[in-house]
């Protein structure tokens, strides 16, 4: 039996007999009942007039089935096989809108793809559209942009086609499409509309796909703990694993989730800007150009790299970033505390408009003709950003009182997952020692659960998980800056919490200085 | 705490505090925990984007809640409590749709009022008007006449504030309220398109009320047996007593339901026509000018009667048809076949366009200025009706081993259960002598069953009644054919199932011949 948010199931309802019960409605119900389970069956009201001529034309039909929360809605009911029924996983970030257009019949993924979020129009950052949709026409104005992006985009498959949306998005990303007021989500204290969303109708949501199509969206945890996170933990089972794992999603913000089958614990904070590029004046978004990976050859003082699609750089990526200065650390280019040592490389750090900076390429080898450099003033604020993900984690290992020794694994997701080189994260102390052989890259695991949540439609699942999410306010945890003092260092001021990181130091500047 | 449809409950949502779970809806929810049980409450979508700026207003709100099957809806959140908020209780009758407009805050009706149904514009009576809606235009035509004719009346009120509406129809004025196909209903093997109609919007039926408003509508259990019979059950509340009790509803049909707490056995039968009046040249529906009641003095010979309105007679109802026949029976003018007897009162019984006639009234008494009489023929007829409806209590009793004698209670429901003389029923042999004592006259049951459903809203009663109900399709019953032939005389064949009337009929002409 086909799972899935939508299910075509042919039926053959009993003919009518004398002297019996025998609606229509009621004989197709009947004929179902091994499908609905514990679901009641609610038939479309635009099928109610049709269902006596439908039933008698053909023996077997097939019927449409959309799953909900505690309904089962049958909302057409086929007289042959139709060839395609779709549905799409959209998982709105600030920055990308990815979609999975995905055949149900099939059970196929047929289109993968992503395109900007118009948003960025308003500014690259969150918190600057809050702002900007504080006034209502301001709000629809986001709503109204991302709607018409999301249905030009879905224009190119067979609309009519579409029966069952699966979305998620962070709680802002959320409050916009649904065109709810952020007002309350940006003052104390922090009060999103709503947790969990019902199940929508297409019209509702204002998508321009068939008319009887369902619109699900992932409930939201927290302000700073938004839908594509629960897809995230909804696609990773973390709620379902026995041993403890870290679920790290880092794009514009840094959101953890520790937990298992019995608690998942979550946090997130304002750590992403830097970890994503965002604070770096050569900083760009992963795009066509972006140096997403390098290597420092400081013999030859040279940096290999490889720019998205191949083209000459236009700037690095945050995953890159921190790979250089992981590299630059590593070589003693720079301090524990963050410092640009010119003594060490003078060909390299330099000062510009009075502040010291690291050149990386010149601007005979960029694509727009400027050098690429980072500056002393980043380095600092990006130890800001990796020192509150350490201790983050440390903060959520210390609440249930384990050790990063106990974890099992750091799942580490979002696009920034994609990228990152785990090692020079480790060797700059933005995640424990323990993460180099436990960390799992899962891409854009929010995606992949907005799909596999059209392909299992597992309501269940996903209310255990939000209704297991004990949530930490990090604005009320004075822990937390206590914590992040020491994390503030590379890799931290305590070294003996990073072994393996003294011994690359003492190995790599034993080796350069020979 | 306030029962009903309609919930106007006072909420007082907790304040939102930093670093905890403090969604707007959320808390919304939890305040209202104690009322919603273990029913989901729904938050209508037009409130969602309203609901952070109205929670902020005031600190006690007033919601407005609407009972479902397994939601409660919240569609309105006041800031300060409503002046009105109404309900409207419909029973669309064949012959007249009954309003009662109810007050759900003061818990009291407004307003109680019934018109004719426009249908009756196509037809008295239902089969002309089912073989009529066989075509979709004409079935479109029955649905937006009637719907027309309800809106009409409720504009009178102020509809802005009319939540909720509770409709009960039979199977077929049903149907045609829902624009439902009845091409099905009227061959073999009668099918309705559906039972149980899920709770509508009231745009999903164009009733021109408060968009937001729920309309209920009562289940139907048989293609003879609708939601005017679950309503009249309901008011009755047959299935909650521990004694045996008929349900006896003679309208245009004859619908009857035998039971108790622990089984209902239910029956209809085209009884009706008769019984109504409708099948008497002179018979008239319940309207101004119907002689309603009327009593023979044999020995003066002359005919004391009352009209509706006390006017000049224009016709007679069925009940009033019924006492005559019984008087003329006691008097010993009839035969128990039926057959008028010229020579026991020759004044009045002659013969008109050759055939038998016994004559009521001359044309000078009336406001037509033409004779009111009674047809041999048409008595006939009639017999055949009371027939149907005494062999339908005998096959009812008959299925389950009971005798008349061990029945509680006789509920006599419909228009016809407003006026009908018991005595004159048992003496025709329309109801067992059991009923002299034991029938309890309920009025428009329906209409206030439906009523009952405004102020309880009980689903799981009507649940349980329909899951409850057997219902006997007449049509496959030949034991029926074999009842009816001894039933067909005046009282019956077997005269001593009626010792009293056996009695009266000594009496009576004992004393006449003196």
């Amino acid at each position: 039996m086909m799972e899935g948010a939508v299910k075509i199931v042919p039926v053959k309802p009993e003919k009518p007999l004398l002297g019996k019960s025998n609606f229509d409605a009621e004989r197709l119900i009947t004929s179902l009942h091994s499908i609905t389970h514990k679901k009641t069956l609610i038939i479309d009201r635009s099928l109610w007039a049709k269902l006596p001529y439908i039933l008698r034309r053909r023996e077997t039909l097939y019927a449409l089935l959309q799953e909900g929360e505690r309904e089962i809605y049958l909302v057409e009911l086929f007289e042959v096989l139709p060839l395609q029924i779709l549905g799409c996983a959209i998982d709105i970030g600030s920055t990308t809108i990815a979609f999975y257009v995905y055949d149900f019949l099939h059970d196929r993924v047929l289109e993968e793809f992503s395109i900007y979020n118009p948003q960025i129009e308003i500014g690259d950052d969150i918190l600057t559209r809050l702002h900007f949709a504080r006034k209502e026409e301001n709000l629809q104005f986001l709503r109204r942009k991302t709607l018409d992006a999301i249905n030009r985009e879905l224009s190119r498959f067979p609309t009519g086609s579409i029966y069952y949306l699966s979305i998620c998005g962070n709680t802002a990303m959320t409050h916009f499409l649904l065109g709810l007021p952020v007002n309350f989500l940006i003052v104390e204290p922090y009060v999103p509309v709503m947790k969990w969303i019902p199940l929508l109708k297409a019209e509702e949501v204002e998508v321009e796909i068939n008319p009887l199509a369902k619109v699900f969206f992932f409930p939201l945890a927290g302000t700073y703990f938004g839908g594509d996170l629960i897809a995230g933990l909804y696609e990773v089972e973390l709620n379902q694993k026995d041993g403890f794992s870290f679920y790290l999603d880092v794009g514009t913000n840094a959101e953890v989730v520790l937990g298992n089958r019995d608690f998942l614990l979550a946090c997130a904070g304002a750590a992403g800007p830097a970890l994503e590029g965002g604070i770096f004046e050569c900083g760009v978004r992963a795009m066509p150009g972006a140096i997403e990976s390098c290597k420092w050859d400081p013999e030859s003082a040279t940096i290999h790299y490889r720019t998205i699609g191949g083209l000459k750089p236009v700037g690095f990526c945050g995953s890159a970033a921190i790979s250089l200065i992981a590299e630059a650390f590593l070589h003693g280019f720079i301090s524990p505390e963050g410092k640009l040592l010119p003594q060490t490389l003078p060909e390299r750090i330099t000062t510009l408009d009075g502040e010291r900076v690291l050149f990386l390429l010149p601007k005979e080898a960029t694509a727009h003709g400027r050098p690429l450099y980072i500056k002393e003033g980043e380095i600092r604020s990006f130890l800001r950003s990796k020192g509150t993900m350490y201790t983050i984690l440390s903060l959520l290992c210390e609440k249930v009182g384990l050790s990063f020794e106990e974890i099992d694994f750091f799942y580490v997701a979002g696009s920034f997952g994609n990228h990152i080189d785990i090692r020079s994260a480790v060797i700059l102390g933005m995640l424990p020692e323990e993460a180099l052989n436990r960390a799992v890259s899962l891409g854009n695991s929010a995606g992949k659960g907005a799909l596999k949540f059209l392909r299992k439609a597992s309501f269940e699942d996903i209310k255990s998980i939000i209704d297991t999410i004990t949530y930490i306010e990090l604005n009320v945890e004075k822990r937390l800056m206590e914590l992040l003092t020491g994390a503030l260092l590379i890799p931290h001021i305590d070294l003996d919490r990073f072994p393996w990181v003294k011994k690359q130091i003492e190995e790599k500047r034993r080796c350069f200085r020979r």
